[in-house]
């Protein structure tokens, strides 16, 4: 069983007069952070705010670009070639690095939103591509992807790679995420006994497939209702197994040691 | 007569499907240029470009924000708080220039675009908002204000300033520039005289007023239909009376001399 | 003490994965509705929902359209010339309609949102543009206006108005109502008082001043976090009072009478 | 050969500052128009000029709603349900309708923009959906579907259908048509030998392989750079082999005759 593991979540994924996620209750519990950027979610001001939650919380930052698609908050599919992925990409990393950098913090890794990290899992060249033009402007930017095949070429090629598995969803018999539009209640102790799945290597698909799984870091989403609790049901029993918690970047590190 | 002057343009500023401006002939033709952000025009394609097209050809890159007013071109006013403005104004800025940093360039100043440009002359409590969310990422970016008591007022509270004068638009008796929504093709001769007299101090209001200019740069619009010939007209009459252009961080360096 | 009307409630003012007030429990306590159309908030599918939830209710049905200023809630005042205003609104009651109609309803008024209520109010010129776009579509439609000179000018013009006031919201000394951008929860008894100081023809200022009202219908806000109660506060004074609430379209042909 | 078609084109499609095709060269050439609705190009000031043009040049008026992707055009595949797609299309149909009737026109059909055209053709239960939703407001709306299997099914399913071929673009091997993101210049006379071979039954795909086709209107796309050269060479040939032009209403009556 690993005994290092990263722990994010979304987060600002708030818009203009609309609130979404308790990110105060979240953020305590969890040591990297996806912070929205504008499109799927997130406006200048909750971006600012986020970036300040974070870093008097001490979380990791990273971005969370999502498609051009606020009406359905970047979840239906859309079919962006890889030069139009890059370039959503880097716009929106650059505008929520101008707020990190203005508050004199760091922003660690970059993790695409719903059908847009769909889309680098389907599409490796649109992960090289994102990769590519991230890293010409931060080369120690991690890319955050699935743990599988994708996350394993983009690795190959020689970006820096956080490989993902989640707590809170289920998985299909081929290994793929299956994205909620809008998530519900869960129960905690089941993401959390799925969280520690992944630290054994392995999870269930919905089909009852078992599934290998290598990651170095494990997601939960804020907008699903009760992220907070099942935040604290994650660490709870992480805590059991003694297995620390500790930003994507630490666990890297490890992983290459 | 001043002897040293940058010369500005707003370019960049197609949108997707749609092209405005003929770029490729104008940036040859300036010292700085002054790229849009996609809130009032420019896409992350379209900023990708504008930025190679820069760069290639040795000019200056500023920013260009505008209001969140794509189908007014961000000319129509809209009553932004300074806070408002400061966030809008970094969201932008830090999108540029991501694309800037990923291009191994550099990102020199920040010219607010249309009525947020006019927002800041008119709330100087909105230019020093601005000024302070950008220079906190990089304190050495220069803000592009109208040369007037706004400009002065940021000046004195210790940011750097370079002041502008326009050669295409007219002024009113306040000072103040008229904003076209819709710029149509004006006399070449008759912009480069009006960018001669900001040289010689003075320019003439469309009553006839007389009002003092103390300029840095001068800008021309890249919409205006007949942009490129316009700087040509400029240039040519600069390069009589031995004005040398220069991109407006030499032209403030010399001023403070 | 006027005995007879109308009570209208702003709704349907969700967006996408984001909700804002309760619907379910505010329509059955009003008499009129006004639906976010999809520019200040509302999308197709909430839009679609709440004229099935105001049919299912027996509520009259109006549009509520606003700027185009989806992350400021349409409550950042914005310069559009009348013409602008009126293809705005236009545009923004059209697509309203195509649900009525699909939903074999009825659109019976048009009321601006938030800062363009306000623009209507500073400039008659806007308020008749926009009546005459949408009269141009169905001449029997009701403009929803501020209690007023505009809407005591608009009706002299011959437009049929519903003359407003509100429960819920602040006057200052110039009968001008105070916008709030984040209505907080406020006491219903104290809501339902000024809902009854309207129907005795009068409001007080924040400054204590005393104002002259003549109101068709009585407004309050869906997204205040207790608006249900607050109409429940009203109707429960109402009663106590004998005053019917009634839609709009009662309450002026009685008032003609 | 058939002897009576319907001629029609994308218009509408500048986007507030941002002109795009001549429209007013392009519409006196067509016997119908399909005008953007906002989502994928134009705007409310663009859609009343476009029926203004189109009223005053006696051309029969079309909704050409389009995918939210302002930046693509609407030419970027989507992922929308059949009910998303449904409210997508009503919205759009409602807003451009507010405009026909505030000018005492009628909509006479529906006909989905590229990528959203593209989705129908590959989901026939998004043409249905799309089919019920705006015949519920106007029950003799024709909806235009590419001539094929799609077609004959939402014709089956008993609702208005306009079949239709294309003049300027090329087809592959399953008689789908290859969606161009930027036409270009198209030679006009093998754009007209496309449209008489339409009237013939067949077309050739990119690959030289025959396909039947049983159109009833042939389309020209205005944002095409020589939009109206096409037109005129079409209806030259068209003249050349006494065909008739005629609004596609009048073609689907004679059909079913």
């Amino acid at each position: 069983m690993k005994t290092l593991i990263d722990l994010n979540a979304d987060a600002g994924e708030s818009f203009g007069r609309w609130k979404l996620g308790d990110d105060a209750a979240l953020l305590p519990q969890v040591s990297s952070v996806n912070v929205a950027c504008g499109w799927h979610a997130g406006d200048p001001a909750t971006m600012r705010r986020s970036v300040e939650l974070a870093t008097s919380n001490g979380v990791s930052l990273g971005a969370h670009p999502g498609l051009p698609d606020l009406t359905g908050f970047g979840r239906r599919s859309m079919a962006l070639t890889p030069v139009e992925a890059a370039d959503a990409c880097l716009y929106q990393y650059g505008a929520l690095r101008g707020f990190v950098e203005a508050a004199s913090a760091d922003l660690a890794h970059v993790k695409p939103h719903g059908a847009f990290y769909g889309l680098t899992l389907r599409d490796p060249e649109v992960a090289i591509a994102i990769a590519e033009s991230v890293t010409a402007v931060d080369p120690d930017l991690m890319l955050v992807l699935l743990a599988g095949p994708t996350a394993e070429r983009v690795l190959a090629d020689g970006f820096r790679v956080a490989r993902e598995a989640f707590a809170d969803l289920d998985y299909d018999d081929n290994g793929h995420i299956i994205i909620e539009p809008n998530p519900e209640v869960k129960d905690p102790e089941q993401c959390a006994q799925q969280a520690v799945d992944v630290l054994n290597g392995g999870v269930t698909s919905v089909n009852g497939k078992a599934l290998d799984v290598d990651a170095d870091t494990v997601c939960l989403h804020g907008d699903r209702p009760n992220a907070p609790d099942i935040a604290r049901a994650i660490r709870a029993r992480f805590q059991q197994h003694s297995v620390r918690i500790a930003p994507m970047r630490e666990v890297i590190a490890t992983r290459n040691q």
